[in-house]
């Protein structure tokens, strides 16, 4: 079955369009749902796409990055090139003349449908493997990487279990996280708790902002999600033979702009083409906004209010000023977080793509607004990137490679501090195993960044849903300390010194303290406290009034105080200050863990040539859930006290590992540890219990096998699965294994 | 000032007793709480006994374990052991009699009554240090290890947020946990769903049986955890001048006994007491049952009720099936999960103790009922623990040192898995940091254990709040299983090899296909389903049915079909079978993190002799939050080239550190370090810069320091931090580096 695929939409995106929340890299990007029913909410039952269709369902994986400068394809590509740009020239020429913003609004939709269709063409022509998603996911499930949460009642749309072999490859993929940005830049990493007080959620803008629109059956009250509920109903319609050419026309122009249509736009097309539930027929209730936090009552009264944090990142802004006084006050300094968050998603599907429950690991980078220098970004500056740049995406034009160096020297990225991380987020990523040829950054355009971020870069993966976006990095101003402050009363800023000294004019009104204690007895302190809060304003106040009156009523909380010239003075002097209050910025890389997980489980999906059932997962060592396994050619009682002897010496060295001794023939279990991936087997056999004692060891990608004594052997496989040593290297120094690996060997 | 404490008592035990919730190592264990108002239930504004009191709280720090033996002493507990054995005789006594369920009970709460006094009074004549609890929140605050979360908008009770020491204390703790179990034990690590559908915590017995007693103010709504409540009002009357000395022993006794008392019975005393709200004097409703677990809504239709999970290990049996499969289908094995739990506490207090999210880390060992055995059991055989077993607790006398050999041969501990896993236990514990001077384990009695159990300890760890319960470890059976199974219709069973062949006799109700087919068409399914699942008086039925009228009328769900002996023949025959059907037993060690932590920051916190102000925290390097300080004496420019080149070195060798070059003096920095447990301290001096380049290595806890070649210096600190040499080694190898480590230097 041939799925035309990659619809990539950003179909959440009018939740962060000019509103303060922020794309976090965990759950923005929906892809095309590629099951039968996309706009089914059921809770139980498994109604998700999710490992559901068992015939192999091959896509074509194309390579996107191949079709750059292939002079066919650009020519069937230029006239919709051409296309977008002069809807992004429009654009800018609206922007830049002022034009009402409803006519900004409706070209920037234009635009993007624009670009969509260029998007697609791209990848069709692309050249392209065929990938089996239905294949990997069948291997997936089958070996318990993960599969769906309670499905022995049932099962729960949205949440997956890790079983031991994704639970590994996670907490391996996290520590290779923690060693490259806690470890490697000295970051202070907390862990801050997820249940989290409503007030704090109001503050950030996720309590009155963080919602999917959609609607409700008025009888069985089963709820849909409007924008798949539409795309489906006029999917259906456009399919009909019957329909006409203009009909159809219309029908797909709205599905592509549906990603930028608000409330009242959606309700117009539900209007306009009668759309019922289809499940029941009944009719629907008017679009409702439903937020995407799960609440819940903190303590037993009922009062107050709590969600489940949606991103780790709130936890972090909380605790700025402890944070800030354990760097012993200094700037910049980075603060990471590896933690779960949640979302009630109304339709989770695409696996580990979109789903109610995921690990986020945040980074938030504090510094001074006026020098976002990185002291290392000479070390990365050569970094080589596929830069999708807002400009190209508004000219039509393709993304293009080039060095994190030249993006920052150009302008193109704001800054040293968010290149620097969006080249390490790029190291990290091919490390953990995702194809670099798949691997883009594409900076969001103007119209659908945060209206206080400078700029923002997200990593996309190419896999078969699309280019999905995986990890987010923005420069984030400093709308979040802002923010907080304003909300809790408790100002979160740092010192700067000052380069020189500067003389400053303060009008203070300073209390007659022993005269307020007599007066105001337990009062005076919160008079005292008002006073040294007041602003200059106010003081100047003050004075006007206690020169013409005598008298000044002070205003502290829901109290009135009346002050005389005894109570307080106004005083004004000059004052040599050495540094300034600066409220630091945010450089935010933000990664979705399952989302880097799916993308590395779809680029390291392989079969082995000539034989397609024996597919395997070419995890790198450092992520792969066991580094090693260790097969007995047969059940020979005197291969037992070798087994055990290996098993500690390689346990002492840290490979983890498993002990296959099972009948099946040596083929067939290297089949089963290729299957979860483990790079490197060791076998036990006849030869080994000659003296010098020696085993075979053989690499999962090219099946190679060498004969080393068994004395080395855990060292060897120790610097293999830490990469102190490459393979190349271990085939030099020891002598070659020949052995047919065939299936019945 | 001076605290009694230790007033040790399991609030929340009648949440378990008779019921089939456990004990998970978590939260089951109260202590007294020494704030002024314990009965207060405010989610805002701090109302915790968390780091309020800024006075210093000096509490008697008793080393219950050396009481033991000391002539003198036991005399004076003589007579309150003979008073514990006489009861504990007298319920032996009550049980073999038969005699009515009500007398039992009260009869156990008089014992438990007893037990108190006595462990009061052993506690309070043991030799005793002074540890200073305020000062330890001082430095567990101001060094940010960890507090109260949101604190800027006046922070939540039970909710802690962990800053960077504290994030990798943990992180370190928990990689030695997985080290130490999941790795050596080569378990199956799993990472499940927080968010929890009803059904599942329905079969577990947590939706009906999980609550706590509490009140409300009638009028402000305000809630009250019943026995707090109950005793602080009592307690306040017996502290009354006035009081008669009856009134006293009567509250006192009520007290005592509150840990085991029904709803009935507290409603009782808050009616006989004419009890109001403490807060307003407003009445106060009746004893309410407030369920412990935060409740949800799964997606947006309102309909799937979900709670947050409470303990972790019920994703570890509903992922069963999925779990043997993968283990191929053979029992023994053990699954590991490391993961955030919740509970609603309806007044949190004692910091770490008792907290609304918290980390547990949990083990499943699958076994067969009837061969519990441990492969490893030999390895652990001598180690030697303090057991406190039920006997020993209903006969008044103390715990006991023996090995868990003697333990389980004598039948003490009821299996070597059971005893394997203590024993294991306690290795790590003493790894992490807890002095096994003050761990013992404790025996449930037979009152206190959930039913189904054969046998559970717990591990305690005595602190300023006494004795707290950190770990449990219980046998139990094949509870869990039974009940999913049959809440869920899926069978969670093992098949188990036959030693020999064995002939069965099969009945069966054998469907005619054809004829089911061709009659009920799409039903016809449903009928042989049903027929597949009858029990053998099922079939016996049908049989008498058909025989003597020709028509058997089958329930399918809720359908009935009406079958003839054209469907269905009643069939009879021998089969040989060569395995069982089996349900495993689980052996289950359960680790409250949060409580272990606390444990070891009470156990490492130290004095420097002759310098009270100067606090440390000893911890054992494996688990300190960095390995490695790096000193320079001043910020002389020659040192920065040798810093950054040390830094990369440690970078390499994965030792964690921080460099201070602060411009305070080395003694000062040795003191900040040492508040933040560093182990190790590398100081780049003046005579670093001659050549051969070395520096000095000082150690935390002797303060003694030695001189060690620069290129040597990462290596060793390595070899350190990983416990592969130790100090004395390192001492005698280098030379010896004198230095004054006062204050000002």
């Amino acid at each position: 079955m041939k799925v035309a695929y990659a619809i990539l939409r950003h179909l959440v995106k009018f939740k962060f369009v000019n509103n303060p929340l922020k794309h976090t890299g965990a759950q923005v990007v929906q892809a095309r749902n590629l099951s039968a029913s996309p706009y089914l909410n059921q809770e139980y039952n498994q109604k998700t796409d999710w490992g559901k269709n068992k015939k192999s369902r091959k896509v074509k994986l194309n390579l996107y990055f191949d079709t750059m400068g292939d002079p066919q394809i650009e020519q069937v590509l230029a006239p919709l090139r051409a296309s977008v740009k002069e809807q992004g020239d429009l654009v800018r020429q609206l922007k830049a003349d002022g034009a009402p913003e409803l006519d900004v609004k409706k070209a920037v939709l234009e635009l993007k449908a624009r670009k969509k269709v260029l998007e697609d063409k791209e990848l069709a022509l692309a050249p392209n493997a065929t990938f089996d998603r239905a294949k990997m996911e069948d291997l997936l499930k089958r070996r318990f990487f993960y599969d769906q949460s309670f499905a022995i009642y049932g099962g729960i749309s949205g949440q997956f279990d890790f079983g031991p072999m994704g639970c590994a490859f996670k907490s391996n993929l996290l520590n290779l996280w923690r060693q490259s940005f806690v470890f490697e830049e000295q970051m202070l990493e907390v862990s801050c708790s997820i249940l989290t007080p409503e007030q704090v959620l109001k503050a950030s803008g996720h309590v009155d902002r963080f919602a999917d629109l959609m609607v409700k059956d008025v009888k069985s009250g089963e709820c849909f999600r409007l924008d798949h509920l539409i795309k489906a109903h006029l999917e259906k319609i456009a399919a009909d033979k019957k329909a006409t050419v203009e009909t159809k026309e219309e029908c797909t122009d709205i599905v592509i702009k549906l990603d930028g249509m608000n409330k009242e736009e959606m309700a117009a097309i539900l209007q306009k083409f009668q759309m019922k539930s289809p499940t029941t027929g009944n009719d629907l209730t008017e679009p409702i906004e439903f937020n995407l936090m799960f609440g819940t009552q903190i303590g037993p009264s009922g009062l107050a209010k709590g969600y489940l944090r949606p991103e780790t990142a709130q936890g972090i802004f909380v605790n700025f000023k402890r944070l800030l006084e354990f760097n012993q006050g200094k700037l910049p300094f980075a603060v990471a977080q590896i933690g779960d968050s949640f979302r009630n998603e109304i339709s989770p599907r695409s696996g580990l793509i979109r789903v109610r429950e995921f690990t986020m690991a945040e980074i938030e980078h504090f510094c001074d607004p006026n020098d976002k220098n990185h002291p290392k970004f000479e070390d990365v500056k050569d970094v080589e990137l596929l830069l999708y740049s807002a400009c190209n995406q508004m000219d039509g034009k393709a993304a293009e490679r080039k060095t994190i160096g030249a993006a920052v020297s150009t302008g193109l990225v704001a800054n040293e501090t968010l290149g620097y991380f969006i080249a390490r987020i790029q190291q990290f990523m091919v490390k953990s195993g995702v194809d670099p040829k798949r691997l883009r950054f594409r900076q969001h355009m103007a119209n659908e960044m945060a209206h206080y971020a400078c700029d923002c870069w997200d990593a996309e993966c190419l896999t078969s849903y699309g280019w999905i976006e995986c990890v987010g990095c923005a420069d984030r101003s400093a709308f979040d300390l802002t923010q907080h402050s304003k909300a809790s009363g408790v100002r979160l800023a740092a010192e700067k010194k000052l380069d020189q000294p500067k003389t400053v004019d303060v009008v203070e009104a300073a209390p007659n303290k022993g005269a307020l204690g007599k007066e105001f007895k337990k009062d005076a302190k919160k008079i005292q406290d008002t006073l040294a809060s007041l602003s200059i304003q106010d003081i100047e106040a003050i004075e006007k009034n206690l020169d013409s009156s005598g008298t000044y009523e002070l205003n502290a909380g829901d109290q009135k105080f009346k002050l005389t010239k005894n109570h307080v003075s106004v005083k004004r002097y000059q004052k040599t200050v050495h540094v300034e209050d600066i409220i630091p910025n945010v450089i935010e890389p933000s990664f979705g863990i399952g989302r880097v997980m799916y993308a590395i489980f779809e680029h390291n999906f392989k079969q082995r040539e000539n034989d397609e059932q024996r597919t395997y997962l070419s995890l790198p060592a450092v992520v792969a859930p066991l580094k090693c396994s260790v097969l007995p050619l047969s059940s020979n009682s005197e291969f037992k006290p070798i087994i055990k002897q290996l098993s500690t010496d390689l346990t002492k060295v840290v490979v983890s590992h498993t002990v296959d001794d099972s009948s099946g023939s040596i083929g067939r279990r290297y089949a089963r540890t290729d299957e979860i991936a483990i790079p490197y087997g060791i076998t036990i056999d006849f030869d080994t219990l000659k003296e010098p004692h020696t085993v075979t060891l053989r690499e999962r990608d090219s099946m190679t096998q060498v004969r080393i004594p068994l004395t080395e052997i855990a060292d060897v496989v120790h610097n293999l699965a830490y990469n102190k040593q490459s393979w190349t290297v271990v085939q030099n120094k020891y002598p070659k294994f020949e052995q047919q690996e065939s299936k019945g060997n």
